[in-house]
């Protein structure tokens, strides 16, 4: 809705082009954001008056000149995206499923859960290794040893992992381990760390804030995808409530009003959106009928000894017996779930 | 999971029951408010002291005796409800769709567009006579000169009337062309107009309030509930959101819990529940595979002159694409699709 | 903001308005509604094209015809309004407390906590006879029982009488015993109730929905204002919130700009604005600081036996130790505490 | 509330203490999370089991053994503390302000406000360097060159400087030139953050999340705590809130809660609390007679040029004619504003 990306620019052309700007933002002491590296939408980070700005719109190369209240370009202009993360596929007609507990306990038990899920089909193993908690004192995750085991298990079942990153500084180890990073909903309005995933060269996973609007949360993948990441799964994960029936309310308009402004894959993670693994299922079908390109769920092989969220991890049965009706809800939407296409 | 319905008495256990109740109440200057008719499950209203009230509860008659925090009984106890009115059926593997327009406009529009909803078989239709607003200068509906419009439409189209009651004064004229009495969402917690609608002798449309816990929703169905009426459908239909995106937050989480925890049946209004006729298909079906048995949906013949909620109202062709999507998802789920089946 | 009141015109050139207005409606089959008796501010029910609506625009004596998105004219017109009930004044420089239990227990509890109260100086007072209340079971009030003790007691104390009023058929039974008719969050909404409270003759508090804006909150002032009552106060008392540390989140910036809004006395409610006694006297103090005309607070001579709220009323001691700094709050803003003025 | 500050242990049974419990630590292959320095609160972090774990707490020495759910002891513990920046005093009997432009803009804009500040009585200066931003494409701020500003400006001033620091990687630049750390309420729950943050030896302003509990608030204050930082100011700064009459929904009450939680000071912004400056006067008399500590507000030398939050920002007259008002009300509840006092 925002813009469509222009025609690159033949390389002479393009070259020409630069060179004028830089002598341009020279004149002004100032530089350009790369909004996108082969495009003319231009972001001028400067002290140039208005009237310079408005002249430089003018330029036939310029499509834009991007000011402070900028849409997000980038994500709205991407069209019927298909991210792929080793088998399991998100997007443009596939659906996937990435699931397991919520933190990396140890190895048995991680390879316990990890050979059940695959065994069911599942692609994307999540679990993890740097927890986000409220209190300082609740079980912080296993870190680098949890990496390790995950990494491990994953291998032996063919499976892409998908782990959370807290801090810039950890993205580098993370990313030796894990095949997709997953920015958690703590960590949505968290621009230093936004910024350097979107440069670590691998898929991103964006959760929704817990009281982010969509607005807020397409700006945030902005941030993703300026840094030169364009494979980002956005989740739906339930937003803050004043029922406490549920932990949180999940937004299943989101799902739909996020396809229509962007052609990145929308997921759903229905187990942290409820905080009830009783009504999991109902919701992963309904987020399905609402056009979801994929999943995000607890399951834990012996739920109630979880060492976080237990409430909320279903059991593999539970998870298992979900899996026909959600097939049956994702073809009258024709997609195809879990598909093991090449790319 | 409140409370089993309990064992009828035989009659004359029954009968010398309710006279040694009538003696007890009657030495504590009380009386009794009828929880259910035909139950042993008391709720006393007078000064009588605690004492006396745990002994009562000592009574072989008496399953329990209600006090302040009791639990909705009757609605808990109801089961695999299916409301029918006319031909229109809701629960127990039923699932229709009331439509129409907001409000009632005039004859031939609301004609014209029963006709079109009759065809595409929906059994029931909806539109405002007593419309509540939120200013006292928005036009609030033709009161009289609208039911009885809606009644002569319906009556051509052999559909139900669906239409709202706004003061407990209009009970009797509303009930006189209408088939089911609708509580708006604006009066939900209006107990006076709950515990006479319960009383019509009508089934009743009852929607969510747009900030109430599921807990508060299932008290207010009680209202009605305890004034006799068991025919209820309960509306989820949006909270109160802060994200201008959507008008409301459609709490879809809701139609799973409140299934667990009644019988009644449960529908949905994504008209209200997001206030966007684009997204309103997408949230049908997610509805539907979250377990909901029928829809209250807005449809106009041309939306842009909706004298109300233009916005928010779908076109009859819209409406109309959509319901091979819808029926394809409640198959999935086992339910049948307005069936036109005898009680 | 809105519109200046316009200024009333000469009686003959009235009369002859009024004539050719009548015959003008007649000509659409429409009337008009009493947006003010003296105004030349009309709102047209009925079917009169665009055209003819816009050419009465033009007529000398017409200030606006006002259409569904009419601002609320009556109450935004309204300038520094004092609102008096017998001995208790509110807004223009006056503020007072309206205080007592959250509901009429008996005649003896009554009077003492009044007697109390009244020694301190508090000249209204509150308690429930009809109780909203969220479960059909909970205590609903003692009716008019509760009517005749509260207005037994406080004509022994000389105190005005504020209670609330559920259902519009039992406006003329409370209009008997009170001085002040109470519509209560759940029923702000409730537009029967408040277009009838607006006919009583009587002063008005009306309380602000659990989840309404301040434009809701307006249009509902707008609904009584129309029927015409402008003695009106408004009450701010929390508003739904995810944080189960209170019972509600007390909305103090709504003070400010409902002051901006209207000129009609704003008065805050902390007891069901936190649901918690121990922060009471800082929100009350908060209040004053910023603007509030007046409190309307839960005082119960042992909070911890009150039938209903316990947690959050006050005792009497906690109350009185208050008041000495509640007084210099509104001191350092030019206001007089419980003024003993006549009208 | 949660647990007395245990009395120190004389520097030999320390010893021998510590001693023991390395081993013990050793044995199950773990280690201990320093709750407090030199407190026998233990956080163990490892594989113990749990029978292990009820002996360990039977020691003579040890207080308690923290576990998952342990609430936040160190800010709980902490009494009456008042937190000193150069000259601005906040807590224990002193409120302060801390005032400036939302973003560092140019040199001589900022001596100007500062100026004028500086001679209205205000100590501390604030002003964004590193500007967390919704979009990649808003002002970022001027990063190192705005420190440097800021931090020329304060010195001709003698005010002290309170700027954000929005990645971990930053603390020390930031620290070079500012006396106080600002977390933002974007970053309330970033963890790694806050970990940091709290070992860089310098007092921490902590804001609120915008949809954040009280008890998160100061989980995250724990988390700076444990890092060995106790000069912490708590602010309130709005939640998130669904009328689009304000920015923010201020809660005030949750001033007179957390004064109750910890002994920490309280402040509150009203700018960003609230979004409208016209409201913001009132707003900071309302806090303090909430109890809050000292202010954050936003004071631009020409508002309607800002670069940032405009509408938000109060002029210097506005602010000017504020302050006497505002010092009453804090005499009123024997609070020094401002005070010019040694450490």
């Amino acid at each position: 809705m925002y813009q469509l990306r222009p025609k690159p620019l033949a390389a002479d052309v393009r070259a020409s082009f630069l060179q004028k700007l830089e002598a341009w933002a020279q004149e002004f002491g100032g530089s350009w954001v790369p909004v996108k590296d082969d495009s003319q939408v231009l972001y001028f980070k400067g002290d140039a008056p208005q009237s310079a700005l408005l002249a430089l719109q003018q330029w036939p190369e310029v499509i834009a000149v991007v000011s402070e209240n900028a849409p997000p370009f980038t994500v709205s202009e991407i069209a019927n995206k298909r991210v792929v993360v080793q088998e399991a596929m998100f997007g443009a007609g596939a659906a996937s499923i990435i699931a397991g507990p919520c933190s990396v306990e140890d190895y048995d038990s991680m390879l316990s859960i990890a050979q059940k899920l695959s065994n069911l089909g599942v692609r994307a193993l999540r679990a993890g290794a740097f927890k986000p908690r409220t209190s300082p004192y609740a079980f912080q995750g296993l870190e680098e040893k949890g990496l390790e085991i995950l990494s491990a298990v994953s291998k032996e079942n063919g499976m892409a992992v998908v782990t959370e990153v807290l801090d810039p500084r950890d993205i580098e180890i993370v990313s030796q381990h894990a095949h997709m990073l997953q920015i958690g909903s703590r960590n949505m309005s968290n621009s230093a760390l936004l910024k350097e995933v979107g440069q670590a060269g691998m898929p991103v996973l964006l959760k929704r804030g817990m009281a982010s609007t969509i607005k807020e949360f397409l700006y945030a993948a902005e941030y993703v995808a300026v840094g030169g990441c364009e494979d980002i799964l956005l989740c739906e994960r339930g937003l803050r409530h004043f029922d406490p029936e549920v932990r949180n309310i999940l937004d299943l308009s989101a799902v739909a009003i996020l396809k229509q402004k962007t052609g990145l894959p929308v997921i759903v993670d229905p187990s942290h959106g409820t905080g009830r693994a009783d009504i999991v299922p109902s919701m992963m079908c309904a987020a399905a009928a609402a056009g979801a390109d994929g999943f995000l769920v607890e399951v834990h092989d012996k739920p109630q000894e979880a060492w976080s969220d237990a409430n909320q991890a279903m059991s593999v049965d539970n998870f298992a017996q979900t899996l026909p009706r959600l097939d049956a809800v994702l073809s009258a939407f024709e997609k195809t779930f879990n598909p093991l296409l090449t790319k």
